[in-house]
């Protein structure tokens, strides 16, 4: 009946339009408890995002280059069935306030119904990262604000390349 | 910069007086996700327990047997002075509510400056034992309710044991 | 000043789009509380719903045939208006997460002061059905996932049809 | 499987130590909801009330007098236990807070595993209430300040008499 | 390193489209606090309000006109480069619920890290007035309902000015 | 009807056990808003303090010194009656956590009760102290911890000293 682990994969999966040192942190944190983590981007047709999907690949490939065990991917469909595909089992969420706790709260009861081999485990976001959002670094960055304390370098340069285009 | 995982040892600490099946369902999930697991009891000797810690260590041993990663143990003192004499990099929690939510959320802060190398991760209580807690099952068991799906046989075995001397 | 109950009217306001297995436990649960439950779909323009008012009344009328004292029927307009022409005196609500529970007391609130006969009641979801939401069922199924524990047997036949034409 | 309500008898549960303004008016506002409300205080030697039982039991009477469903008892043991004695099927709660919220969501749980028959039912406290509390009703009587608008005269006469005793 | 305060300019910062009731306890009550209270509506081209920009400061100088220290402002961009301008060391806000609370959290500590200079301030709604929300206030109105008690009376004639035309 | 403010003064009430870097925050963020600032310790005869209300007196008063508009006082009975007696109009509070701001919501709307005259204003903590009660304090330092970082200097001398003595 139990089963200890082998090599454990991780999937921290986002949006990350784009990438905000708050992810960063927790990417960083994660990659020392897990054997491999996947960091992957949700495809979802319905939302626009500000940078396109390469774009914001590249963008996390570039962060993601100093961790050896840190892969970048990208999925369509559901969280659990791309879990299994990729031999994940766990998923890796952050969690800053009791609103998102409570979202996380019900995906988390509903993806352990829909596959419960597939473990969703949290880390909560530093206290210095804990107000960062890519929506409220966007807008900021919109209304002439500074946003270098909250994202990293390369995706300073591509929002500041963007705005002047 | 990077540092990839080698062996990653979890610390699970509570009071588990005595464990319920809530503590048990987060025991195996866990022990899948980390190489050691490390169950502690906290002796804390401004809290009056139903159990004696020898008692604790018993039934924990009891249920933790079918795991062969897992280890009971038990400390005084700091946690993050504990996880670092043991060399674990994880301290696990397990979240019921929101008001867990907040006392956790002070609690890591407060680790998290203490050791910035221990991270607290959190798994979720599975819907069927989020309302069980050590307190609420003594409460129903002292006051004639039935606890036999709440806790492990062998504690409701010690539990009956204890009210009939 | 006291006045004793006679016959108790209950109404149960929703979207329904589609009724999951969440609902009708609550239908079944209330329809035991009060002398007749009215199940009412809250026609709103602003929203596009998933299926037309006539199958979500069909639907609703399949499940709720089994319970003699309840009833199905749609409205336009304020809640506490509708109430009041059908002679109810309670607006009956299920509520799952804090968050359900914040915009419900505002509602209560501002229904209070719009009718003060009328009393809202709340029954909490059961643990089984709290993560379930009409919303996060139609995701489910459109990205490919196994709905058939969340909603009743007559509502997964539609939403195949549906998805199958 | 349907099962249509012939009369319905709802408790109130509480310490009733003493009784507030809040208490009453949800007891006005619930005894038009069901046949017939019993207002019960449960007995726990572990708590040292300010009022005897006997004290809280007149007082209760006193503000119940005026609702012909409305009966005053106490209990002992387990709450589901007592309701099924009692022959009621609903237990009717209060709600001013969140943290309220998620006490009386462990234990409406808890109380459903024990006796799935037995339906707990939540009245928000009105605006003008929410923030009274027995404690704290009292520690501002203590301090010296007023309370005629929190409590009930009969009430207020008691604590009245207690302190200048 | 202290620093005494000279004259306190405060910001409160809205979108007013209505100004309600609670809007109005607000300035009445923080005008007493402020040596100046700046009323400024921020210009949200994103959003479609009901009134127009002109007609918000209408009748935000309509309620206003009774309050010597109170002046009705407007503007764009980020709030705390706006309150630099307008030499204002205060942002005052006003919390109803624990939802708008975790959103006034995130804004506050962005906003601290954009300018730590600027202190925002929270006041609670009173009681009477912590379910109305402008949001609230139109769709009542829409649905028939009657809004005289939740907004002042210059706002409830334009509104029906607005349906009648 | 409106009434400008004359000279503003503010008490901000506690127990101070002693007092932490995130009350110093506090203080110093709050001495800029208002003329003055009455920083006051709550005697209350129930609770068993650490440090004797002399010494946290003397405590205040060190890391008050810098701050020529703020004062160091003590009060017993009900706070919005010392607070009429000092001529305040303002009552300071800081808020962490949400359940902080659940009592601190219930504190508020009785106090208004009391004397609408007096304002209840909320400052949030600094991220970087959000995290810091005295009471967490306490414990840290009684494990072995270090807590240099989270006390005035002179606090941690006190604490030593009472240690080793």
């Amino acid at each position: 009946m139990a089963e200890q682990p082998q090599s454990v994969v991780a999937i921290y999966p986002g949006s990350f339009d784009p990438i905000t040192n708050g992810h960063l942190d927790l990417i960083r944190r994660s990659s020392r408890l897990f054997d491999r983590l996947i960091v992957s981007i949700l495809r979802n047709d319905s939302k626009q995002p500000l940078f396109s999907l390469s774009d914001r690949m590249e963008m996390l490939r570039d962060v993601a280059a100093g961790f050896p065990n840190v892969e970048v991917d990208c999925f369509e469909g559901l969280l659990v069935h791309y879990a299994q595909r990729r031999g994940a089992r766990v998923v890796l969420r952050g969690i800053r306030a009791i609103s998102d706790y409570e979202y996380e709260l019900q995906m988390t009861h509903m993806n352990r119904r829909l596959n419960p081999e597939i473990e969703t485990v949290f880390l909560m976001a530093n206290d210095s990262y804990s107000f960062i959002s890519s929506r409220l670094v966007k807008e900021v960055f919109r209304l002439g604000g500074d946003i270098k304390e909250l994202v990293p370098a390369s995706v300073l340069a591509r929002m500041r390349e963007r705005a002047s285009s």
